[in-house]
């Protein structure tokens, strides 16, 4: 199997289900029962919260323990929102968001707030002075990627964080499910005050991920209950989940300088042979995140590709597997200007750190095997 | 160890584990994902909701798998109010409810929505003609537990049922984690429009539970983003989780009626030796769910015997795990009308199928002792 899909989600690392097997079976006591097996589950929570929070550069205290990417993303707008809807109910966010985002806002719009969606250049990158025009008083929330989960387009994050601290009464909310081990991020540094991490796009499980509270940010619980995950997320602590979260965040950061150059010469190498391919046009910026390659071919249905690489046992895919069985076009695409056979046609191709070269290689032959014999078929 | 606490949280099985380690490591792929290992994580899923649905006697489209019981409860809640407010803003609810239940109530009552807290019996018990006359127009929702989890007391669900029935327009939620497995309840038959089932209660793992959604029931969703699970509950699907959820429903259905009669058995030998013990007063009714025996000591403090239970490798609990941080009295016994004495010494012995005679044996004989020496020192 050569897997060439890890942007919608990633091979878990066996010392990561370790983790979670093991600790599954030996500290499965509720963190919240006051008797001594009760409270070496609580301990070991508090320990992995540390961890993840050290390896985050953030307070311990900043880190939510969650159930992945997409309640992340809900949790940081709407808990925004609804907690702070007196003060204002303006949002502003780009075309380009991950439906997490997107559609939480257009959940919101049925409420009553009010959403700015901001354009985006042919490169998929929203403009700063954008963002900054378009600050109202009553803006309560920013939320804007990091990376694209379907081009790998890079955000000016850091830039924004610095115009919402001078507007210290909005919340800065920043995705970072696609960017976290790929592009570096001081998240603590930036003027973020919520940020969204996944599990399983790192080689995580599945059910897990962390989102980043700056100490002081007020939210509306989506979960509201026994107070776990201080007061911002109720329910027993999935802490198996937790620990092997850690363990992959871990993984991620002794593996991260390494990896990140691996993927860049991998990226490297697609790009130089995906130029020569008549009829591919190479959607993702030369300046992009390391991990993701996003091409069309108009007048091809992407579909067909990913079936034909599919019994190969290839596996790509089309714009992002949380749309891929909504409408045809990319969003994204879309927003960056390209005509409709450009964004109808995207295929995506997303490395990990142990992505070969040999992989790349026979990856990249067998695309154009099956690009010259549609084209055959079609002619 | 003798583990007294499965109502905060049971030990996980086995073949669960198993199930999910089995499932996580090969059915990595995002189902989502349009290349044929999608696909087949796909089609898990699809059987794996097909069994769920099964289990529980209902149709495969209402089974909406999430992340717990608090994810549940605060999705039907939360879900109905958001989605229906524009009919009504009243819910109706009962005063011993799961902090899940409750507190996101109370953040409703925040947002503008009015809520009716029933008040309960000596037993813990809510008077069906209290529901029936507490409907009004604007009423949307009747929120109310099968078994509580203090005192294991069953509520009417099925007379509630019949009353929700009769108005069309109000929605019945039924938080169902603390009665599935323990006291039969027909979903699809009773009137119930969502219920609650939570995984680690049932010897599944922390992470995963089912939302019963009945079809045509529309939801606000907590989670917005790629409309998966019916488009109620966005998110990558945690599909090794779902797959060990399914073991877990399989094997509880497979030995409930032995593991209730076994349950019913112990417990009845708690309620003797009880009985008979000085200073020990029962809180559970006689005809509660079979795995709660809820005790009061007045005048001892309940984390003290915990503590010196604990020293022997005992667990038991005080009130719920969820709100066991928190203010030193049991609410559900205050609301039960019992004493300040009596409703701040609580103790919860809660069993599973797999507890023994024995177990049962030396807890009791283990917790006379304790209290003898306590009162010897508080003479």
């Amino acid at each position: 199997m050569i897997y060439l899909d890890n942007s919608a989600t990633t091979k878990p690392d066996p010392a990561v289900l370790e983790s979670f097997q093991q600790t599954s079976g030996r500290f499965f006591a509720n963190p919240s029962s006051l008797h001594p097996f009760g409270g070496e589950s609580e301990k070991l929570l508090t320990k992995a919260k540390k961890q993840a929070a050290d390896l985050l550069h953030v307070q311990d205290e900043e880190i939510v323990f969650t159930s992945g990417g997409t309640e992340g993303n809900n949790l940081a707008i709407k808990g925004i929102a609804l907690e702070h809807q007196t003060r204002g109910n303006h949002i502003i966010t780009t075309d380009v968001e991950h439906p997490s985002v997107d559609e939480a806002l257009k959940g919101l719009e049925q409420l009553g707030f009010e959403i700015t969606y901001l354009p985006v250049d042919e490169n998929g990158v929203v403009s700063v002075s954008d963002v900054k025009n378009a600050i109202k008083d009553k803006t309560i929330l920013i939320s804007i990627m990091h990376v694209n989960n379907e081009l790998g387009s890079i955000q000016p994050v850091q830039e924004i964080g610095e115009i919402a601290k001078e507007h210290p009464k909005l919340f800065f909310h920043v995705d970072n499910v696609q960017g976290f081990g790929k592009v570096p991020l001081k998240i603590a540094e930036s003027g973020i005050d919520l940020c969204t991490l996944s599990g399983h796009k790192i080689h995580g499980l599945k059910g897990t991920g962390i989102l980043y509270v700056k100490q002081g940010t007020a939210l509306f619980p989506l979960f509201h209950g026994g107070n776990q995950e201080q007061n911002l997320r109720s329910g027993t602590e999935n802490l198996a989940g937790a620990v092997s979260l850690v363990r992959a965040l871990r993984l991620i950061s002794e593996r991260k300088c390494e990896g990140i150059e691996h993927m860049r010469g991998l990226q490297r190498q697609l790009r130089e042979r995906l130029i020569e391919m008549e009829g591919v046009e190479i959607n993702t910026p030369e300046d992009a995140a390391p991990h993701i390659m996003n091409v069309s071919v108009p007048g091809m249905k992407p579909e067909v590709i990913i079936h034909m690489l599919g019994v190969q046992e290839i596996y790509i895919s089309t714009k992002s597997a949380c749309s891929s069985k909504q409408s045809d076009e990319s969003k994204i695409l879309a927003a960056c200007g390209h005509e409709k056979d450009r964004s109808v046609s995207a295929l995506r191709i997303s490395l990990a750190y142990d992505t070969t070269e040999e992989e790349i290689h026979v990856f990249m032959n067998a695309l154009s095997e099956t690009i010259d014999q549609l084209k055959t078929i079609l002619e």
